[in-house]
């Protein structure tokens, strides 16, 4: 993880950049030798496009690489820190396109499109598919598939950890630690939470995974679904998502791993480490606390509108709750013709998402909190004019400039929803589409709601245009806004 | 206008309040003499019922200014003011909503839901109506219906420059001026300018009706309306609106009328007082800019869809734009058949609104400018972290309490906005009627969107329990969220 340097204002000197991008491709075409694996063994040609991309990905690596060979002892500028952000994750993003482009899978290889939508909607865990009938995919693209919303899972954890606190973007800056504190110098440190969250996260994968086999999935099912339920990311093997098991146990199975992957990372690390106040947190605690209300809720309209027993009503609600919070977007049956009052809920959850520091996306729950205490704050002086009421969170202050940072967040979204959801009508795409997909991209949810994009559709049938613009809000929305909204700013390029 | 002392934090002493009410309940019953002598001139049987709710509302009245009688030369507390803001407005609401439940039109008098819907809509200058036939009501009726929208425009104008500010709810703190400042005490002044707005108000709906009969109303149609122009509340005499009306000038003559009334009435006074810089007002500036720049692009997207000729399309555009921005509320045209795209920018311009201190509702202008400042000073000092950026509007330092009220308000807004659209759902209305009834209920607009209560709708066929939600947020919105949530805090009524 790269440290962060805010003193500096340099001229542009994308030399370091360059080098840390070119090493990211290295590492995308070692991984993309795991489906040219899986398609090898499958006796599948397919192998043969994932290893020629596995070859342009090195070489284009390579020479970035061998050009910008340089020292990062200074660590980054606040410049290119945020140039780095969006950079990366773009460039990835299209080489990781090229496997699927490159492939003999027809729904993929005739359109640079759906190819890159594909790999953007992996590689931010939204989960959103332009595929129909998954089941008949080959190997190589499901893992595949399945594998870019496993990295981009642990990308997030790293840039919301490394990266964001120390931009000062959308209130982050309150979770600097020792990592991304530009005052000290603690890189060992950095490097043991690093392997320990790497470690965490390869374990939770793994033990997913078995579970997931011991219910009844066939082992590569277990394995690409436990890839994208860690990482709250959603993609599937069958078209029905979930719903293609009806063993309860699956479902229960997803439930805890989406959790588990919409907590801190931290969190766990801190935990192992004995820190047991760690259960206190506040995030988890609003996170689990609103979850169990909105799962009674819905339990029990599905119960009262005699859509499920209580049992079925109460894993389906669950099920459905808690992946579209999570934003993981997993469905374990078609929640859209639950009714319009379900429709609405599910609607409004997207706009909730998980803890910040998880690979969940969305507004995040710590957000609303600061956007409580501000409005609570804000109330007792209308009473009491001439009293103070300071603000607290997690037993500390909270600085002002953490408050405006997440006002301007919400604010930022909400610009953002509303311009997508327009630019999606000028489609003539319906309302409930063109809103739904619009949250749904900015929060890495994965499926909207309405006859086409809903749980039980796909984002295929939608014109070209669209998919590039949901793919840079799902880029957008995992890279909470700012950072790429500010390259934007003419000034960000002026001296 | 009541004088607000924010100093005191007395207990309830509601005989001020009482009063107050009492008063504002005597020149209602007063105001329900004109469609009794509109129906005694139809001979209209009718009367009858204005009559008598003219009689009950003046018993009531007396009876609470006499069981009151008190002086108000303390002014009030600022508990008091904020119990007596929605009071009065419920109050008033509640009384007008007799002579149409006592009327003889079938449309009203057998659900006094219907009736108080359709007062709140007009008091609250909202303008959405239960009523299907409007060309088939009896005069009484439809001038009732223009006249407390009439009311309600220029008590929301009185509530804004005199009650609001001192309350500081909602950024409106910027709006302080010798009227409400609490330091001083300048009453002649704070009359002198209640006076000329007032006949400001009345010769401009003078010169609206006079225009309109010249451009070829009836009289009774050219009134109406007028009333309901400049109070930009949009209730019509006729089905579909102003649609009814060919000519051009009709609807020219209501975009001058809508804008007018859009405007903050301190600026004409200033105006006719010589303060030339007055045009340069930012709010106005910003308000005209936006209509411009939408108003031409929805031409250019009539012409090229091929819906209307370069005139008739600049013509229905500006007037249903203008309409929805003002929060009037008027249609030219079922603009709800304009496509997909139309509609998703309709739903966007509900939440726009126009200038604060004139009639319109919703969020209005000087919000988003202070939300503009909000953004721009945040990028800056994300890129500078170091670097001051202080923020100002209209020449001078925008206080960071503004901008938290403001901030606070765009919460609420999108909270309310939110929570009432999920429970229209519950009533499994679809998402695009629930969510546009939501906003142009909160915003003050009146139509909605979609197949009900699309322009060409009404809100007739709503359930009952739908009309009270719609009319509780009506009554929210037009009193600016705050005064009417604060009630619901259980700490504003102990000691
Ligand atoms: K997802
Ligand atoms: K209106």
């Amino acid at each position: 993880m790269a440290r962060v340097s805010i003193d500096t204002w340099a001229p542009p000197a994308f030399r370091p950049i360059m080098m840390l991008v070119g090493g990211m491709l290295l590492a995308l075409s070692a991984a993309m030798l795991i489906p040219a694996a899986f398609d090898l063994f499958a006796r599948n040609e397919d192998w043969r496009a994932f290893a020629l991309s596995s070859a342009v990905t090195a070489a284009f690596g390579a020479g970035l690489v061998s050009i910008s060979r340089t020292k990062l002892a200074g660590g980054l500028t606040l410049r290119q820190a945020f140039v780095l952000t969006p950079l990366t994750w773009l460039t990835v993003a299209l080489f990781a396109a090229l496997p699927l482009y490159f492939s003999d899978y027809a729904q993929l290889r005739d359109s640079f499109t759906n190819a890159f939508f594909e790999a953007v909607s992996g590689l931010t865990t939204t989960g959103a598919t332009v595929i129909v009938g998954l089941q008949d995919a080959p190997p190589g693209v499901l893992i595949w598939r399945a594998l870019l919303q496993w990295m981009g899972g642990i990308g997030i954890i790293a840039t919301a950890i490394a990266i964001l606190p120390a931009l000062g973007v959308g209130g982050m800056q309150l979770f600097r630690t020792e990592s991304s504190d530009r005052s000290e110098k603690v890189l060992p440190r950095v490097r043991e939470i690093a392997t320990a969250i790497v470690s965490l996260y390869l374990g939770f994968t793994a033990l997913c995974a078995v579970a997931y086999w011991l219910a009844g999935m066939t082992p590569f099912d277990a394995l690409a679904h436990a890839l994208t339920t860690i990482s709250t990311a959603g993609f599937s093997t069958h078209d029905n998502s979930l719903g293609n098991w009806t063993t309860p146990a699956v479902h229960w199975i997803a439930i805890v791993g989406m959790l588990a992957g919409a907590v801190p990372f931290v969190l766990y690390v801190r935990l192992f480490q004995g820190q047991l106040d760690t259960l206190r947190n506040s995030q988890v605690r609003v996170l689990f606390g609103f979850l169990a209300v909105v799962i009674a809720l819905m339990s029990l309209w599905l119960v009262s509108s005699e859509r499920y027993e209580l049992g079925d009503a109460i894993r389906h609600a669950a099920m459905n709750v808690v992946s579209v919070v999570t934003t993981t977007g997993f469905a374990s049956t078609d929640y859209g013709a639950w009714g319009n009052v379900a429709v609405g809920v599910f609607f409004g959850l997207m706009f909730v998402g998980g803890c910040t520091g998880s690979t969940a996306g969305g507004v995040k729950i710590f957000r609303y909190e600061v956007m409580a205490r501000l409005l609570h704050s804000h109330f007792l002086h209308l009473l009491y004019p001439r009293g103070v009421f300071p603000r607290s969170y997690a037993g500390r202050a909270l600085p002002d400039d953490v408050v405006a940072s997440v006002v301007v967040f919400f604010s930022l979204f909400f610009v953002c929803y509303s311009v997508i959801t327009i630019v999606l009508m000028a489609f003539d795409l319906d309302f409930l589409t063109s809103a739904s997909a619009a949250v749904s991209a900015l929060s890495n949810v994965g499926p909207g709601l309405g006859p086409i994009i809903g749980p039980a559709g796909t984002f295929g049938p939608l014109p070209d245009p669209v998919k590039w613009v949901l793919a840079f809000a799902m880029l957008l929305g995992r890279l909470e806004l700012f950072t790429v909204l500010i390259l934007f700013m003419p000034r960000f390029w002026r001296g």
